[in-house]
């Protein structure tokens, strides 16, 4: 027989914006499950308790959706709540919840789960979806800024275990994103200030002129500005979306993934501070470990360098975490996120606002020097 | 943004067939690793307890073949056992198992795995092997006729859970098969019988003329003929890995999969039997019943379902299973099925050899009378 056959997979990402998903004039979430001639889809709800906190009446809202949409959609159970943040990430037991209410309610490969939620809840859901039945269809509403412009927009998804973050996990297409903006009012200060880290990223490898107006802007959107903040996260989004469908390897099957800049370090601050620090803070931090190595090894020039970090402590990021100063917990995540990665290490350096370049190594004597730069300076 | 965003993937799926495999002038296995510059890669092996036993220098060849080519790779271990048959997929703690030697061995994504087996502990070791790390690269060497022809040539693997089959799994093109014909000669003339049902099967959906030849050389096939029964095994692999190819749907994303042919009834009688029936011989009833249903209801003549009860009772299948006499069971089973495929049901029915139709249900009565006529008959 022929030795090489090639399997070809066209997957739609179908990614929108909207405000106020559940109003029911707004056919936005209907229209996400496909209609069928054998009556209303059968959808399993899973939303963060985050978000259920933040709007008391979601649950309430969603079913009223569904009565009002009956010919497309029918809830099979109430809401689950799905325990915010890393905690559900951290421990197996949520991901056998939601397995345990697949196989309960009889969930198939032609019903939807629809996950409402941050990141780790999205991430969370989404492994299990992906596993059950061999992949259920997933609707994802993120629920935070970091989710609507990065990861609940991207194609993958993971729990940690072993210590080690995302160590299981799948690459699966959502059969639907929707960004409902209205969500981001439940939002700490805090938490939405979270998301614009991933922003600073991906318009510093993709993108002067966003850096720009985000540094331009930078003080409005740590006030909480929609009006200024939401068009940034659209941006990024679309960004990030681009970056998936176009670059050559959605599903990482190479080396190469310029969009991880900053986040070897992340992670790994992460895992060290017992994930009380969170995502986008830490990328935050790990945006600027990098551009400060980057300074150090004289690939990026003083003014950009310093334009990064204003754009970043602006924004009201606290880099000087004291977590910097173990070295060599650092160095084993760098470790780690090369096994991650898959043998060979790649990560992307500034080498001007917009600019990049990979690099295979990274210097200790340097980045104990970039360290001793972000931890002194402030 | 641009709503709906098209991601594409072409993924290689590299299957070959040889014989003997670990002898050290065959360069199969050592060619399917990558070659780096970085050097050798590390293999995870994992092996079926059944072709330890057969094969009781197995793992000493393999060590002696990796050391050979050891300019291209490296065991990261000694063979790991893993128990044969379907008790691998039935209890969690053999992924568990593969995952925690993964952790324990930090393999990455630029290491492989290598899983030699039946068709179960490939399942069970591929499920493992998507899921750490989002996927780590895969090398199956199925061990059986029935894994050589279809089960360890697919883009699936999976594990039972909540007392359903495959209930947990993933879609995932393994990186490389290679079915080394060697790994025959330790099967039990039962195990070896076994595979030649899924080629009943593929031949009645695409391939007239390989039903003749299967039909023709039945008793000698039954007889362990390699020399009869190796072309058949390996153009059943061939019609199967064409159909994932060019079917249009190799992750299964829609309803059609006309594959499953004569499984509806397979998978329900594995279950009821507490996994003692093997997949193969539960096959050849789910074949028999699906072809004494056609018959009843009149899609198909009574000469070509009489050769096809021929066929399968030449080759040495048993078809008159007392656990037949369990309609409700059964059809609890059907109603599984079409949640497991999702939503509507679709079966494929024979109307002649060679050539089907779908049906998107099941008439009960027909059914016990197909029932009756199987279990009279014998």
């Amino acid at each position: 027989m022929k030795p090489n056959v090639e399997i070809a997979l066209r997957l739609l990402h179908r990614i929108q914006f909207t405000d106020d998903a559940l109003a029911i004039a707004n056919p936005v979430l209907r229209d996400s499950f496909e209609s069928t001639t054998a009556g209303p889809v059968r959808v399993l709800p899973f939303v963060d308790e985050g978000v259920l906190q933040a709007f008391p009446d979601f649950s309430a809202r969603l079913q009223g959706y569904a009565d009002a949409h009956g010919d497309r959609m029918t809830l099979a159970t109430d809401v689950r709540p799905i325990v915010a943040g890393e905690a559900c990430k951290n421990d197996w037991q949520h991901v056998e919840q939601v397995l345990s209410a697949i196989n309960h309610h009889d969930i198939d490969r032609q019903s939807y789960i629809l996950a409402v939620g941050g990141g780790a809840v999205l991430d969370c859901v989404g492994f299990a979806a992906s596993i059950a039945h061999r992949g259920i269809r997933l609707i994802r509403m993120p629920s935070t800024t970091l989710a609507q412009g990065d990861a609940g927009i991207g194609v993958k998804n993971g729990v940690n275990a072993y210590g080690k973050k995302n160590f299981l996990g799948t690459f699966a297409v959502p059969h639907a994103v929707i960004n409902d903006i209205s969500l981001l009012a439940g939002l700490s200060s805090r938490q939405w200030r979270s998301g614009f880290s991933e922003s600073v990223k991906v318009a510093l490898l993709k993108d002067a002129a966003l850096f720009d107006r985000i540094a331009a802007d930078a003080e409005a959107i740590a006030a909480m500005s929609f009006e200024r903040g939401v068009p940034i996260i659209e941006r990024s989004a679309e960004l990030h979306v681009k970056h998936i469908a176009e670059g050559g390897d959605p599903f990482e099957l190479r080396n190469a993934r310029p969009l991880d800049f900053g986040h070897w370090s992340a992670h790994r601050l992460e895992t060290m501070s017992d994930y009380t620090l969170p995502h986008g803070e830490a990328v935050a931090i790990g945006i600027a470990l990098d551009t400060a190595y980057a300074r150090q090894v004289d690939l990026l020039g003083e003014h950009d360098a310093k334009r990064i970090f204003e754009c970043l402590a602006k924004l009201g990021f606290e880099l000087a975490n004291p977590l910097l100063e173990d070295v060599e917990s650092l160095w084993v995540g760098l470790k780690e996120f090369r096994e991650h990665l898959g043998g060979q290490l790649t990560l992307t350096l500034p080498t001007a606002i917009g600019r990049t370049v990979d690099v295979h190594e990274i210097d200790r004597e340097h980045l104990e020097r970039a360290i001793k730069q972000l931890t002194a300076d402030k």
